[in-house]
């Protein structure tokens, strides 16, 4: 059933849900999913409605137009997107394939709503797994004395691909600033380990220094600054004293690809917003 | 700070919740949570908000009166409570105490918002902690052969201290179906089993039989089947090969004590709605 | 780091770690693994080591000549495996792809120790996504009314690639007794329910209608009573009013997956041992 | 029933378990269960055995005699306990009821074993609470200007009731260095965080600010350095955008007192090894 979604985020105040649900109302929208919060700290808003496409008698653009003078009165950051226009999300992996063919069998399994129209890699080596799926496998090596260099190529390449949102799937690598800025709130990152203990290289290592009693993952929206953006979703496994690094990063690797998983289906079907480097999930 | 919770079912159509925020926000109203579902199996449609009363001009009484006729307009199931007005809720216990000891303490700190007016025991064990809570404790003994004349007993004083809601706190009795359709959806129990299995009696031994290698807890609302009432709230523990069945009852009796206490604070927020022996639980 | 597995299991009585361990101490068996239970309900013993094979002075037919005088003193039922003797694990699928793909993931990344010469399908659906693995596919398809037919290339399937243990990864169809009986402990089932609840043909849809708040998977060994063999593993999700059936269905299938490689790795790792309809694993 | 428990821990190497199982063995010793785990990291062998008293020919004083030799033969750190000399562990709390009145509640009900000579807080208010269970109530108020006298004084009450261990519940002050010295690995603190998460003040504020989608709790041996020592338990509990700071520490308190009462459950059992600022817990 095709959807459009309106997203919205604004300074709260009386009367919001009643402007927005009469202008639904007023057009016969009907109604599949509604969700509000109203953040007490910070005094905002938050909105989403999935309405039937066929139940309103716009395409986005004349909704656009004819929803603009009330976002304008609330001061609203919005979005209406539809489902049927899927978004493209270009993977990028390294040398390890779990979070990676995760996402390519629940892609062919319908599982998630997007299309893939590339993987980039900075190794070759998952090159026939990704093809097998009839998708382009890019290999763009990373030079440590020309970093650079590579990311213009993978700048290049997203734009080519249209890329509406980049996941890294482990992919290792640091990306540069302007594009973590060019694609702000689009870039999810999966690391492994719950933020945000043990930020940066080696997480379950650290945490087997530690002893802790459970590991976990986090996928996030990448900011400048390393593991520090908008946390999407998160989970944990326990361990015990029996489990070897090895092992853990054995059962890490099944939380990273369901929380990788999770957080780009959320993504996908807008019901991510952030606000103060927090998210609010509709799930 | 005190809320009006207004909770709807009813039959889903186009230009509900346009309606009743257009009546909120008429009235000023400054919701503080809103929650909607729209089930599609059953067309039904489901809504609670949590509006701070000192935003209406209304009381209670006045506010019946303002919505009665939208309600009516969309042959509305609802009603409206008061957070200032806590509901009654007499417990009921056996002899095992850690249900109750978990419910008191919960009420002691503030924690759920309630009044106990009693507790009603068909042993004398728990007297002493009753009672230093400052509340009366009442030992209705339930002879086998003469059950119709402890329960009417316990009606007596279920109305007696003006019960809003019965909790069954390892009671270990079962209501007779009277009592159960006097206060339909208002009482709620605990099982010691993840429902549907196991239930009846002695659902640890049962687990520990078939070597199930989780265990779990119910709570329900009781109706006159059995083990059978729509499910509130469930848990579940992982137990191994090395739990004995008093282990299982160990571990389960803290699943229990938090299943029972989650169930009862949705219940005394007016989270809980009620249909086709389901719930939808705006939590 | 090869090793030799010892799994024993025999009436309790004192002296039997005592006996095990000086044989092995003896021999300068060098312990990576040790695993003990005592069962007080059946008065039963159950023990596994994992021991350094290159620390032993026997290949596994020396060692169970070494070690037949103790098992016979302690009557115990007992088994030694190499694990560089892969076990040969036949896969038998239908139309659902997400079992089968994540356990080939799994194998094919390394994480299982085992071989798979085959798999085998009443459906030609999943035969692209086998191949690619370099797998044998086999499409025996089930008419309902010559199933005996069907279930005799089975098992001459499972018989020419000398198949150790079958996994039916959501295979939707029943063996036939003989076959049960014939693989007795070494045929893996995936459930798609936290059983004992909903037994049977659907589910999630059994589920749905009684409106349970978390939903689950059991993988267990296969015997004639259907859904009722030795337990082995079990996980749940939660879910609350909003989901659908659909997407309990797709909520479960992560959890599906995942108990049914957890089930399959505990036993090709010799951690199983079932007693009573019941399984000991020494995880 | 009663039992010994033989806790050992020494370097790895070939014959430890013969050599002790053998000696146990040779005393007809019933073992109701035992644990073994090699680390491979550090090179330590660490084993724990719970015996039938009444299955051995000794006292304790009789058993570390015989003993003795087999511990000096292997280097090992080792101690044998009775289950029947219960340990005399002091409690200490603040104002804060929760973690107080869970562990009073088990102890009452003979959910652990223990004795509870006293409870210490630096504040009054918990006196009825504590005193309504028999125990008697100490208040130590910590005036900031002269910490060393309040501390003074609760070692002279540690001393006094010949506390076998100590429990922070909540005590929310930090405690000498020498104090932390002279109960090493027998002071047991909550902190209200997934540690290494969220050290020192204010975790909940803190994990708020970061957006974490799940908060923890963890049950720790202290030591000089804040919030380091060795884990012993740890677990969290999803939350969400909607909750707010106070309903994270809500929703904290329950994973906090079961963090606390499994951590001081495997305390009192002798079930916790440390070794390099970690834990080995055979629960």
């Amino acid at each position: 059933m095709r959807t459009f979604r309106l997203v919205i985020a604004c300074p709260d105040r009386v009367g919001i849900v009643a402007k927005v649900s009469s202008f639904l109302a007023g057009h016969n929208g009907w109604i599949t999913e509604a969700s509000h919060h109203s953040d007490n700290q910070s005094g905002w808003f938050f909105m989403r409605h999935e309405i039937r496409a066929d139940s309103l008698p716009f395409d986005l653009a004349a909704f656009r137009q004819a929803f603009a003078p009330i976002a304008q009165e609330f001061s609203m950051e919005w979005r209406i997107t539809d489902s049927a226009q899927k978004k493209r999300v270009v993977l990028m992996a390294s040398r390890e394939s779990h979070c990676l063919a995760d996402l390519l069998h629940r892609w062919h399994s319908n599982e998630l709503e997007c299309e893939i129209p590339c993987v980039i890699s900075n190794h070759d080596d998952l090159r026939s797994m990704v093809e097998w799926h009839g998708i382009p496998y890019h290999w763009v090596p990373v030079d440590p004395r020309d970093k650079e260099g590579a990311f213009s190529e993978v700048s290049r390449l997203v734009r080519e691909y249209r890329a509406d949102a980049l996941v890294l799937a482990r992919y290792m690598q640091i990306l540069p600033a302007d594009l973590c800025r060019e694609f702000a709130q689009r870039v999810i990152n999966i690391h492994h380990s719950f933020l945000p203990s043990f930020v940066g290289a080696k997480p379950y290592h650290q945490a087997s220094l530690r002893g802790v009693k459970l590991i976990g993952a986090t996928s996030h929206y990448v900011t400048e600054e390393l593991d520090a953006g908008p946390i999407i979703e998160q989970d944990v496994v326990r361990i015990t004293h029996r489990e070897t690094t090895e092992e853990m990063v054995r059962l890490g690797k099944d939380v990273e690809k369901m929380v990788l998983a999770r957080g780009l289906r959320f993504h996908l079907e807008d019901r991510v917003l952030v606000h103060d480097n927090k998210t609010v999930v509709f799930d």
